[in-house]
């Protein structure tokens, strides 16, 4: 049990970054510290140690620099943190018990932690036992189909796509935490879907196994504007974007009278060098087309939707239209990594972390 | 009379020119050409002779290529056209009379012109008789406050950007045809205006006469990012974009959580030399305070929102609460230099040519 254990390892923030690719050395691993234990824990506490722990792009601007208007900024030499499943190995909080598995919005990269869930605080709301019909979904689950990037792909696309059957969409970073639900929800809707990713691999799984209309691997095509033309004849109803910068200027192009871009994401664009961000130079084609772009950010609308979500989700695995796949990363040392492999567009399906077992 | 007259002058283009600032060689002023007369008249045909033409930013798209796939390009040779204002000098067609006076959207920049309206066709929904209240309504003000402009404004402002009182809206071309609507009905409206305009006149005017809250000269300002902080303390709202580029950009990075942008005009960016246009590289923050930008293009709400715009419009003049700005210039034959001064943003006011009395 925890206690067997003395040292915590932890992923710790070295270094911001503001621009460009990070390497490993953002990050450092630190094996030393002292782990705590139950005789650590204040009234409201509990001591936990993750299971999962979720590696997503958003995490490129925590990094960026000690100050950021919308998500908070990891802090150097504390662990990152992120949404992540963990087991309660003690407990100084009524409302949980050592045993039970939580899920949260802010669980450290740490092998241990301790957690305050002070009632009616802040990181209350980031932190829920894991009970009910949820608590008999396997627990990378959590992570994956009824995590944060699925519900995010669920919302972006059924609220702000404003989906119609028979109508086109594209999605980029198709396999991904957000682009495997936008492509199966979208089938299921009657949709035309178009999925885009970066690996003649992911094409493949996309086809065979998602079975989209049609897919192209953007890293390979001879130009955006064909593989879009070949792909949709019809032109473009609704872009899932999660990728930004060339692509979907291409894509504004291709867009029908009243389309719709979704803007969950710009990945393409999270790791530019200073001065060099792609900029987007078909603004007309919003006017001539009459084209809504809607940005929108997940966490506002887990108390609206979020429901609403795991019972669709449901309906949909049960009549076999959905499948989720995570790439899975072994043990926190190997966290930096994952981060770096991500960023890079190297995961196939959503990247979590596996912390070793205890 | 119109038979008195054995010349027709026109206003046509002489070559289209796909990218960069157009001069006075784009158009050919022809005088020589004969005028068509009351027998020249077939079945359906009228024979008009425009009194005001308007001088509108969308023309820069019109005679840059031979195809557009939004607006119809204006044809080598030929009169270029636009809304105007015409009396009927003779008619073959029993919906008109001698004497009647006539709106449309493509009106020809000639003297005299002979148009069929057959009904049910095309043309037809594009000329009408100017009748009813609107007769009694000063003849310049259907190129100016009741045109294609102030209902472009008035429709953006409301329907695209959903304005709530108390919020900050910026609107670029403040002084423009579509700026003057937007600026005085989100004053009635009870919004926070902020003006932007290209020189100190302008911004006078917008201060002294139209009453707004701040407005600034874009081209005078130190930094946008600066002018914007100032005039916005609370942020932005909603954004009228007339322009695009650049300032596109200062205004996304100062826009509200929930903030819309009204993507009517981009003119910034029309005359931009072949692979020179400015890209949008905020697009993150569309996604990180969940702004929409929508487009739109005013032909299509016709039908359904230009009776309650004249209606509204008409309370708005009796209440005090609006006055339009027309730049005149005299003469057909100086057509081609008001086309580039609009262009160029040196008309104060909404750009229309008065074409000689008859």
């Amino acid at each position: 049990m925890a206690t067997a254990t003395n040292t915590n390892t932890k992923v710790v923030l070295n270094q911001y970054v503001p621009y460009g690719r990070i390497s490993s050395d953002v990050f450092t691993v630190q094996t030393a510290s002292p782990a705590p234990s139950e005789a650590d824990l204040s009234e409201h506490d509990i001591l936990i140690a993750p299971q999962y722990l979720s590696v997503d792009p958003y995490m490129r601007s925590r990094l960026a620099s000690p100050e950021h208007e919308h998500v908070p900024a990891f802090i150097k030499g504390d662990a990152v943190n992120g949404p992540g499943v963990a087991k309660v190995l003690a407990s100084k909080n009524p409302m949980f018990a050592t045993g039970d598995m939580i899920s949260g919005f802010d669980i450290p990269w740490a092998q241990f932690s301790v957690l305050s869930v002070v009632p009616g605080s802040h990181m209350d709301h980031m932190v829920q036992k894991i009970q009910g019909p949820l608590a008999s979904v396997p627990m990378d689950w959590h992570m994956g189909a009824i995590g944060l990037g699925s519900f995010t792909g669920w919302y972006g696309l059924t609220e702000v796509g404003k989906p119609k059957p028979g109508e086109t969409v594209v999605i980029s970073s198709a396999t991904g935490s957000v682009g495997q639900m936008v492509v199966q929800k979208a089938k299921a809707l009657g949709l035309k879907v178009v999925a885009v990713a970066g690996s003649d691999e992911k094409v493949q799984y996309l086809k065979n196994t998602l079975k989209v209309d049609a897919a192209f691997n953007y890293k390979t095509v001879s130009s955006y504007a064909e593989a879009l033309s070949e792909a949709c004849p019809k032109g473009v109803d609704i872009y899932y974007d999660n990728v930004g910068g060339e692509f979907l200027d291409a894509v504004l192009a291709h867009t029908n009278k009243f389309g719709r871009v979704v803007a969950c994401g710009a990945i393409s664009g999270y790791q530019a060098e200073k001065g060099k961000l792609y900029g987007i130079k078909n603004y007309h084609q919003i006017i001539t087309s009459q084209i809504t772009i809607q940005g929108f950010f997940i966490s506002d609308y887990y108390p609206t939707h979020y429901e609403a979500f795991v019972r669709d989700l449901s309906t949909l695995v049960k009549e076999g239209k959905f499948v989720y796949k995570l790439a899975v990363t072994y043990g926190l040392h190997n966290g930096p990594q994952a981060v770096i492999d991500m960023l890079e567009g190297r995961n196939f399906g959503k990247a979590v972390i596996k912390v070793a077992e205890l």
